[in-house]
């Protein structure tokens, strides 16, 4: 069993996307439990609470022994925030835990795995959970954590290294502290609501920042605008360019993204759940 | 008199917007001469030619000496794809010439100022001239190319070096070749059709990633589009927020911006024109 706690960093969630999470668990995944602080359904302008609120959560949680796992509620924006601050707060609890989010959770997973806590991973949340085809990809997590390793990405190999994040996460996060060194990393990066001009210009800055990585691989790109004229390139094709100008391997795609097929990546090498 | 050329790095004008600012010249400011570059005209998907074309034009006007200044016809997105190749190749008349433009043109504006080629300016574009309010902003920067500094931005002291960019460029520009040393500098910053969360996540990777700055200015954010919520701050309130977490001082506000108030900034060291 994975004993799971639930805490919003970024954005909040309401009473029903719990609830339905909660069913979901109760009624297929008996062996997990599942609890979420109540920090996720508190408001403060864009944010689920203040950053000392969601600060608070995430120390609170990952430091109580009681939980295996601190999965993130949803994304949005706001966890590089207090990033930086919950990390030099975690204590031996939490270097034992597994963390599971992705998109602007993106933050925090570098930032633990940049400082050697517990196991992050990119994986979907449980705001999806209120949709027949988000909880099949909520419940592709639950089975992880029940050792059922058929929602990881399939490219991982057990050998090298890999790490997903959403593109414009990562291009924020190069160079701050927040940021590890994924040298000889496999690299899978994923887009959602940019422009192609912008996937190709944060392209740009992650070929003139990144380390010799081992390759990339592009995840889904969706939701993006129209724009007043065409790009003229796919983003397969902006990812192949800038791979080429910077020395990357290109390795083709990865299924992650901001879909239902959105697949698991534990970050360093890839393993069933330790967790379960 | 200067003898200005004008190329578009990223995506193109049409023979109008030419003839709107040539009209202008003409008109107004029989001292000078302005000479468009076909390469402005063209068109290769989101660009104003491909990579090559853009940078041979580009090259081409900064490498003849019988040019004063090179001005950018318009921004939009591409002019990172050539800077880097257009440096390497630039020749003393290059070193000797001025060259204006902003938002996108920053990529070039922050590669010249690095490798200490010429007087790069912020300033508007000629792709304004066909509008009456653009017309003013236009005739701002012909009149600094005449020895008139009514046109620069009021806060600049001539003792403190300063420089001037679109939010988003900057960060892209950040531990990049192109990336000048900003230390001991006055940073402007301003921001177009960009959420609040977006204005906040590149506040967050310039504070990590700026050095030790004189202080930061903010200019005009213009057009955010609206978001499912309010984020609960200013823009002012967010530039205050990083830079008290970064430790720059904050300024104030700078008259800088995608609008027809937009001033021109000589990067370092502000001057009158040095090509008039």
């Amino acid at each position: 069993m994975t004993r799971i706690a639930v805490c919003a960093p970024a954005t909040p969630i309401t009473r029903e996307h719990a609830e339905a999470a909660e069913r979901l668990v109760a009624d297929e995944f008996p062996e997990h439990t599942i609890f979420f602080h109540d920090q996720c359904f508190r408001s403060a302008g864009h944010f689920a609470g203040t950053d000392l609120q969601r600060l608070e959560a995430l120390v609170e949680l990952a430091n109580n022994p009681d939980y295996d796992a601190v999965w993130f509620a949803k994304g949005g924006y706001g966890s590089n925030r207090i990033a930086e601050a919950a990390i030099s707060r975690m204590n031996a609890a939490a270097r034992a835990k597994t963390y599971v989010g992705f998109s602007d959770m993106g933050y925090l997973l570098a930032a633990l795995y940049r400082n050697g806590i517990g196991q992050p991973v990119h994986g979907s949340m449980p705001v999806s959970a209120r949709s027949e085809r988000g909880r099949e990809a909520v419940r592709r997590v639950l089975r992880w954590f029940s050792g059922d390793g058929s929602g990881l990405e399939p490219s991982l190999d057990g050998k090298t290294p890999a790490v997903a994040f959403n593109l414009i996460t990562l291009a924020m996060i190069t160079n701050t502290p927040l940021m590890p060194d994924l040298s000889g990393h496999i690299v899978m990066v994923e887009e959602v609501s940019e422009h192609d001009y912008s996937v190709d210009r944060l392209f740009f800055h992650l070929a003139n920042t990144l380390p010799r990585i081992a390759g990339l691989r592009l995840g889904s790109v969706t939701d993006v605008p129209e724009n007043d004229r065409e790009f003229g390139q796919s983003v397969e094709a902006i990812a192949k360019f800038w791979c080429n100008r910077a020395g990357f391997p290109y390795l083709g795609r990865a299924e992650i993204g901001h879909t239902a097929a959105n697949r698991i990546v534990p970050f360093g090498l890839a393993s069933p759940s330790t967790a379960g």
